[in-house]
C-alpha cells in the first residue's frame, strides 16, 4: 500500500511552526511522505537551524509522482516572507504567507493530490494583519468539529468559542447534537476504527437537566436507531475519565471547555487537533506558536511529529492504535 | 500542642463506610485523635472484618476528657441499627442511622467538643427512605461552599447541582463570587496558610464573554482591594492545570463540572470533600457508598485515611502541606 502524502504547512513563520515542522520531517524520514508548503527562504532557514542537511526538491503536485526519498520536497509560497523574518513578531508578511500557505494546502487536499494536512503554529495576530481574512481557515470549505487527541482521551466538540449560556440555550438540541454523533462515528469509521464506541457528555451536573433529559438522550436514541454505538448521556465529570481509560474510543462534548478542561487537566501532552467534517483531512498541532521561544531552535518538536503520525495513520485507515 | 479530636461518622451501614472507617482508625493508631459516632453492633462487626483488636470505649464528649489511647472510643448511636445489616441495600434503618450519627457529630462540632467532623459514604436513597431528611446535612447549618482537595489540586465550587443555563444567568455575579472569594480567603488562612495564592475560573470560554468582564473580574478587584490575593479571571481550560503545578493554592470555579471535570480527569485519588463556610470543619470523602463490594472486606481505605490526615492538619492549622 502507497503511503498517504501528507501536506505540511509551517505556521506563522516568526513562530516555533518552522522549526518544529522541519524538525518533525527529518525524524520521520521515511516513514513518512511529506511536502512542506512555505517561502523558499522560511524552509531554507528552518532547515539550517534545525541541522536538516536533505537537499530541497521543488515537489510539483501536478506531476503525478510521489516525492522521491531521502530529499526535502515542498513547495514555495511564492510570497517573500522569509526576506522579512521576525521571530516573536506578528506582522503583515507572516500573516499573508500564513494565508497563502493554507489556501495552496486546501487545494491540493480537495483535488486528492495529497491524502492528509497537517497545518503548523498560526497567529491570529498576524492573520489579522494579512486583511486578508480572520483565521487560517478557507470560509468556504464550511463547518466543523474541532476534535482532540491526546492519547486514549479523544473529543469531539459540539461547539467551540460560544458564551456557555448561548451553549444551553440555542445549540444543545436533539438535531445538531444527532448530526455530530453521525459526523463523528462517520469519521471514525473512515479513519480506521470500524465499530467505534462513542460516549455523549451530558450538559448538566449528573444529566439532571431539562436539556440532557429533553435533547441529548432523545438525539442517542436516534443515532443508535441508526446503527451508531452511542452511550449516554454520561455524567459530564465522568465521561472523560472512562474514555481515558478506554471503554470508550471517543466522547462527543457540549462545550468548548467541557473537552478542554479534561484534556489539559490530564495532561495534554503532544495534543492533536482534526477539524473534523472537512471534505478531507486537515489536522493541527494543539498548541501555539510560542513567540517567546521562537528562533532558539530548542521548540520541542514532539507534538508535530505526533501531528503527522496520526495524520499518516488516519488517511491510510489505519486507526489510533500505534500513536495513542 | 494537643491533637485536635476528630468525629468521625460511618456513613450509610450498608455500604462501605463502616469497614474503611474503622481500617483507617486502626492504620492511624494514634497518630491521629479520633471518636467513631456509630451504632454499637455496626461498629464491633466493622471492627471484627477489617482485624481491629483493640478494646471499645464508650467516650464521653462532655468529661472533657481526651479519649485514652491505645483503645477504640466510640458513641453509641442507639438506633439498633446493626440488627438489620443488610450489605448492598438502602435500607430506612440505615437512613435513621446515618441521619442520628451526623447530628450527634453536628453537635459536637458546633460545642466544640471536636475541632472537626469527618463524615464516612452516606446513601441518598437509605436518607430518603428514613423519612427524616433529604440529605445527611442538618439544614440548620446554612448553606456552604464544596471545596474538593486532591494532592495539589484544590478547587472551591460556587455552585453544586444547579443547570448549567441557571448557573449562566443567576449565579455567576459580583457579589456571590466575591462572597466565595472572601470564604475561601478566610478558609485557607484558618487552616494554615497565611498567604494563600487563589486563581479564579472563568465562565466562556477563554474568558471571552459578559459575565467574565462585567462580574467575575470586578468580583476579583473587589477581593484584591480588600487584600486577598486573588488573579483572574483565568482561563476555565488552562486555571486547573495551573493550580496542578503550583502555581497556585486552589481555584475558585464557577460551576461544579468545572471543577470536577477538572479533577476527575486528572486522576482524582484520595479526594477528599471540605463543606466549605459551615461555622466547623467538616469534611468527608469524596466517594460513594459502593454498596457492589461492601462488607467483603475489600474496600480501599486511603480515601478515608486521607481525609483524617487532612482534617487533623487542617484542624490544627498546619495546611495541606503534609497530606497533598
Amino acid at each position: 500500500m502507497t503511503r498517504p502524502l501528507i501536506c505540511l504547512t509551517l505556521g506563522d513563520m516568526n513562530g516555533i511552526g518552522p522549526e518544529v515542522g522541519l524538525r518533525a520531517v527529518e525524524a520521520l524520514g521515511d516513514d513518512a511522505s511529506i511536502v512542506v508548503v512555505g517561502d523558499k527562504l522560511v524552509v531554507e532557514q528552518a532547515a539550517s537551524l534545525v541541522g536538516c542537511r536533505r537537499d530541497l526538491h521543488a515537489f510539483d503536485p501536478a506531476s503525478g509522482k510521489a516525492p522521491p526519498p531521502g530529499r526535502l520536497s515542498f513547495i514555495d509560497t511564492g510570497t517573500g516572507a522569509g526576506r522579512s523574518h521576525t521571530p516573536g513578531r506578528s506582522t503583515r508578511e507572516a500573516g499573508i504567507d500564513t494565508v497563502v500557505a493554507q489556501d495552496i494546502a486546501f487545494a491540493l487536499a480537495r483535488k486528492g493530490q495529497v491524502q492528509a494536512s497537517v497545518m503548523g503554529p498560526v497567529n491570529a495576530d498576524s492573520i489579522a494583519l494579512s486583511g486578508m481574512r480572520k483565521t487560517a481557515m478557507d470560509p468556504s470549505l464550511g463547518s466543523f468539529y474541532l476534535f482532540l487527541v491526546s492519547g486514549t482521551l479523544r473529543i469531539a466538540h459540539l461547539t467551540d468559542h460560544m458564551p456557555l449560556v448561548e451553549v444551553c440555550t440555542r445549540e444543545v438540541k436533539q438535531a445538531r447534537v444527532a448530526l455530530l454523533l453521525t459526523t463523528l462515528h462517520r469519521c471514525l469509521s473512515a479513519w480506521g476504527m470500524p465499530h467505534p464506541r462513542i460516549a455523549v457528555a451530558g450538559l448538566n451536573p449528573h444529566c439532571r437537566g431539562a436539556e440532557d433529559r429533553d435533547e441529548i438522550a432523545p438525539a442517542v436514541s436516534q443515532a443508535r436507531a441508526a446503527g451508531i454505538d452511542a452511550v449516554g448521556p454520561i455524567s459530564p465529570d465522568s465521561v472523560f475519565r472512562e474514555c481515558i481509560d478506554g471503554r470508550f474510543d471517543a466522547v462527543a462534548a457540549m462545550y468548548h471547555d467541557q473537552g478542554h478542561i479534561a484534556l489539559k487537566s490530564w495532561g495534554f501532552s503532544a495534543g492533536t487537533t482534526v477539524f473534523m467534517g472537512l471534505p478531507f483531512l486537515h489536522l493541527t498541532v494543539a498548541h501555539g506558536s510560542a513567540y517567546d521561544i521562537a528562533g532558539q531552535g530548542k521548540a520541542d518538536a514532539a507534538p508535530m511529529i505526533a501531528a503527522l503520525k496520526l495524520a499518516d495513520a488516519l488517511a491510510a485507515g489505519r486507526g489510533f492504535g500505534e500513536v495513542s
